[in-house]
């Protein structure tokens, strides 16, 4: 086991997890909490990041990363958006320094903008994409690589010579719980504890077919199925979710159609929870695409390999 | 003006609106409350029923008639969905009848259900519809009726030969107040005092223009249009409308699309609020619909023509 090299935040909205790493990159320890940005009182950054890491800096002068919302306009220091197309050297060039209260400095990566008529923006997917790009050769392969980060607002990326060229933002997780919290729909719905594979695969291939009206209309059939005793109260969260996926997916199909590609036959790579991964893989099964890994530990890896590239560490032997 | 001839109820989940109609089937006096099923004690019915009909039915024994959710399972009595084809006979055979503590039967009319594999189910717009092509000659046009119901849960009815053949719900009203209420697009936005139709307008375009992947993925730019400085706080909730409304026209546009029909220089008709309904011209005119025209008093008048063909009142001498 190597020696603690550096200290790597990834600081969201809702969470801040940070890792202490060795020199190869990978994790020796981990501190997980709820201090997201939006749960902190105002001026709360030094004291959860004391919290958090101060055992670790106590017992060696490190350097520190952070990429996540913590760089937002609402974050510890505003680290403007990179534009795409954009390489690690352009997150690198992007850091903005924040001095802690001890006298640390703590690097804080940008986001990705792609502007236009419909922009788009992440904030922290950026370094797990460099993540995935190091440590898994399909996900920087030749002819660019799709990478996928299912969640509250699912994104998907495509990458070409590694840089973000292009990329979409779907919150389908988010419109679920709405929908699911705040609409009809959760009326007629009762939690299931396991998860109905063949119900949502029922959802995903609904909205995959062309025979309806788009999501606001196939999305009451939550209800109807249930009104004529064709789902059971418990079955009806996995068809709403398999419904959204599908839709998310479908979307996608039509972005690669006006490139002459598809998901059928294609090799790309998810990054995200192991349960939700394993949903999407099994949706993007019913749209013929076989080859979709988790990557693991691209967050670790992307914010490893952003200190690398600014100097604050050695490049691990292990990086691409 | 003529004598009080018929109660005539619009009894829905959140709302009972009532009618006291002359023998022209024109209102004499309304009642509106929020005695809405929803909004009701166990076994309140006949308590609200009496407290906004008890004085008309106190000065004169008249028939009633109910529509809507009231002759839901979760209604006063349940009157079981008609299926489609349905004409304004099959509502009248599907009638039931509760009594009421006063001693009045309550002629309760019944919902339509489209059966398949994405069932629809409508409970008191079928009587609007039979209301507007009573009243209106361009609604009952040769080649079928196209009639759009805005709402929390939007319909588009298909008529033809005085039937409803077939029809969609797009939770569009729904589904705005859930992203506006309960998720991050609502952060940044302030409500405003008036309608600004150019963003509205940006919306409805950005939905009809082919180029994203779907409602998932446009709903986040009303966030990202914010976040560089395209729209203001005041902007949004219109922005985020006229996408949803877009979206359910384009929807509805691919579905005329597979019968070899589009929006585009159709005759249809709206039945709802003024304002709403201005709202959906508007963006009709952006898919080359301009003879859109609003249907008043649908609800009256569908209630009056039901009850006629029931044998309850005399049939107005300007009913079709």
């Amino acid at each position: 086991m190597s020696a603690p090299a550096l200290i790597a935040l990834d600081w969201g909205t809702t969470s801040l997890r940070a890792y202490l790493l060795g020199g190869d990159g990978v994790a020796l320890d981990t501190r997980a909490s709820s201090a997201g940005i939006m749960n902190l009182p105002a001026g709360g950054f030094d004291q959860a990041f004391e919290e958090t890491c101060g055992a670790w800096l106590d017992a060696a002068r490190l350097p520190v990363i952070a990429a996540g919302m913590v760089g937002s306009a609402q974050g510890w220091v505003e680290a403007p958006y990179v534009e795409t197309p954009a390489g690690a050297d352009a997150l690198v060039a992007g850091i903005v320094k924040v001095k802690t209260a001890r006298g640390v400095t703590v690097h804080v990566v940008p986001g990705v903008l792609e502007p236009g008529a419909l922009p788009n923006v992440m904030r922290g997917e950026e370094t797990q994409i460099f993540g995935a790009l190091a440590s898994d050769a399909a996900s920087g392969a030749a002819g660019g690589a799709l990478i996928g980060l299912p969640g509250t607002h699912a994104k998907w990326v495509f990458v070409n010579d590694e840089r973000i060229e292009r990329f979409y933002t779907f919150m389908t997780g988010e419109t679920f719980g709405a929908l699911r919290d705040h609409t009809i729909l959760g009326r007629t719905m009762h939690p299931s504890p396991t998860h109905d594979e063949p119900v949502f695969l029922r959802g995903v291939d609904t909205a995959r077919d062309a025979g309806h009206p788009g999501v606001l209309a196939t999305i009451f059939s939550t209800r109807t199925l249930g009104l004529t005793g064709q789902l059971t109260a418990e079955q009806q969260p996995d068809y709403l979710s398999g419904l959204l996926i599908g839709h998310e997916l479908r979307g996608l199909n039509e972005v690669l159609a006006r490139q002459q590609a598809s998901l059928a036959g294609r090799t790309l790579r998810l990054i995200g929870n192991d349960a939700l991964c394993e949903r999407y893989r099994t949706a993007l099964a019913r749209f013929g695409c076989h080859d979709a890994a988790t990557v693991a530990h691209a967050t670790e890896h992307g914010l490893y390999r952003i200190a690398a590239l600014a100097g604050l560490v050695a490049a691990p032997a292990r990086a691409a």
